[in-house]
């Protein structure tokens, strides 16, 4: 594992105190921040997040402000969403796509007030590509990255840390739905949501002075109920068919290909709505598929994605993997062809031990 | 030092396998791609570095290729340089800034064709701004990242290693042009240029598959002239003057305030042009400095900036320092405010050690 040294360029979140004293293991840059990748090991930080809460540095979403009188006509071009249904207090996951359907990010868009949006960004300089589109029609819009930084309280326990922490009033947020709720002189947004199947929230800290204070609190309220500083886990995102930007999806995809065909509704002319209609209509010619890898607990680390064939043609690529303690089997998502993504049929995959078996599956694990 | 975790979302490199021979002990991520940043360490690296010759893996200067009838009026748009004035075989260092003089990135432009450009990138995705500008005004170019890795020859010895493998013809490009030389069944862009003050070559391997040979060919080759695989080096580019966008400049400076005013010279109404100009009408309110840091090879590295003040006003940030072997000093590059700038004025440098003096130079070290 190479070591990574810190600069500026490379920076730290308002929780990197929190991240060190509990022992981050490791570690991946994600929009030029440190994000932990476990802290005892991936099997155990996945135990303990299906039974009890973790508390996530998750600042590496940063946020894109999208601020004025054209905002909204800005967010209907860019969003195969229908941005004119979206409630005041609602979150947005969304694929965000180039004029071809391609991918450039999955945020999840943030409605802060009728001239106001947040996107909520999956590593990428979305922040560029919306200010690309602003500046070239003349939009009359301020986007930048403001200084809010999410911390994420996930895990069966969420609700009761949560309660604890901002008041019973948290348990009445509906799913990807928000709250502002005050915290010592200020208030955050808080939405349920987070990158696990677990259940819990997103806490938006403006306001970086305020991240050790929250932290903390939520650390020393959470004492009884096990609570740990963790991370996404590689394990339980793949179980659920929680989708890594730039590793299971990229420009290359369309949203249709990644499976997020229900998340292209809008009757606006968005941009790439073309491509997406004719696959939505068609089909893709490749899709997200859950897959089971043979054999047990010994397989390579997946540093770069593994082919998939089907004899000697090339049919697909595994970009995420892992050993599953709770389905005891290896639980991957993979790009594969038409051809070959039928649930049962049977695939090599290719790493660095060699030539294995896998069967594509009807759905994910959880 | 935090150990990262390999993923496809972070790339390697077409040279890799070169960077892990030659044992590289740190790293840092650059557009989601391990970058080196030393060898055995950064002060015999420099040595080396300035008596002879290295090989750096530098693949994570990206490509943006930008092609189409409407090329040079794209590049028009983003380039503060006279893109009318650019020589066939030319190469252009260039801010490249938002409408309000902020800089993006600071990428170098090579004139591939008349209708056909590439942008080799430092860190960030500035292929979404370009599309977003060129989808926004349906301009007619196809924009995308080629699968284009550079690989840079620097040092006193770069011509004589590469004239052995390029043929004597390499002796003929001047600074910051380019020939396409012949290699294997393919010929690459070979520019004289690279992101040292050590003078030599970046050769754009066009195909990753020829990484590995062109990069053992070096190897052999330059065995009597002590060539070694190496990385850009911290101490050398700040002794040089060369800034890191991300680190020393960032969208909150404006080229004026990089010190980049003389790239800024096109007739044309290129994006950022009003504000650029007040700046130089006007001068900035602050500028890169080189400063001298009192004290020993004992400073702490230089993790996230170091505030600059003059007694309890804080003045400038030091983002980039490093002992000099060469010039016996701390080297430093600052942006500091105008009220502080002059050359000889004493100031306070503030990190994890405590507080020591600093001295605002003149010019860079080389």
């Amino acid at each position: 594992m190479a070591g990574i040294v810190p600069s500026r360029r490379v920076r730290g979140t308002p929780f990197l105190a929190l991240v060190e004293a509990a022992g981050a293991k490791a570690f991946t840059v994600y929009n030029r921040m440190l994000l932990a990748s476990y802290y005892e090991s991936y099997e155990a930080d996945y135990k303990h997040l299906k039974e009890h809460v973790q508390i996530w540095d998750v600042a590496v979403q940063r946020q894109i402000s999208i601020k004025g009188p054209d905002a909204l006509r800005l967010m209907r071009q860019i969003s195969p969403r229908d941005m004119d249904r979206m409630a005041e207090d609602q979150c947005y996951y969304m694929p965000v796509c180039d004029h071809n359907g391609g991918m450039l990010n999955d945020p999840v868009a943030i409605k802060i007030a009728e001239d106001h949006y947040w996107l909520s960004i999956a590593d990428g300089d979305l922040l560029q590509w919306v200010l690309g589109l602003a500046v070239g029609q003349g939009f009359d819009v301020e986007i930048d990255e403001p200084d809010v930084s999410p911390l994420a309280v996930q895990g069966p326990k969420a609700d009761e840390l949560m309660a604890r922490v901002f008041g019973d009033i948290v348990r009445d947020i509906k799913f990807f739905r928000y709250k502002q709720l005050p915290f010592m002189d200020t208030k955050f947004v808080i939405a349920r949501s987070g990158w696990s199947k677990q259940g819990g929230f997103e806490i938006y800290v403006e306001g970086g002075h305020y991240g050790l204070p929250l932290g903390n609190i939520l650390l020393e309220r959470g004492r009884d109920l096990n609570v740990r500083i963790g991370c996404p886990n590689l394990i339980e995102r793949i179980e659920g068919g929680l989708l890594s930007y730039g590793s299971d999806i990229r420009r290359d995809n369309s949203p249709v290909e990644a499976g997020l065909s229900r998340f292209c509704n809008s009757p606006a002319e968005y941009i790439g709505k073309k491509e997406i209609e004719r696959q939505k209509l068609n089909g893709p010619n490749r899709q997200i598929r859950p897959l089971e890898i043979d054999g047990a607990d010994d397989l390579p680390h997946n540093e770069s994605g593994w082919d998939l064939t089907a004899g000697s043609r090339k049919v697909g690529l595994i970009a995420s993997s892992a050993w599953s303690p709770d389905f005891e089997t290896n639980v991957a998502i993979g790009m594969v062809d038409k051809s070959h993504w039928h649930p049962g049929t049977r695939l090599e995959v290719h790493n660095k031990h060699g030539i294995c078996g896998a069967t594509v599956r009807e759905s994910f694990w959880i």
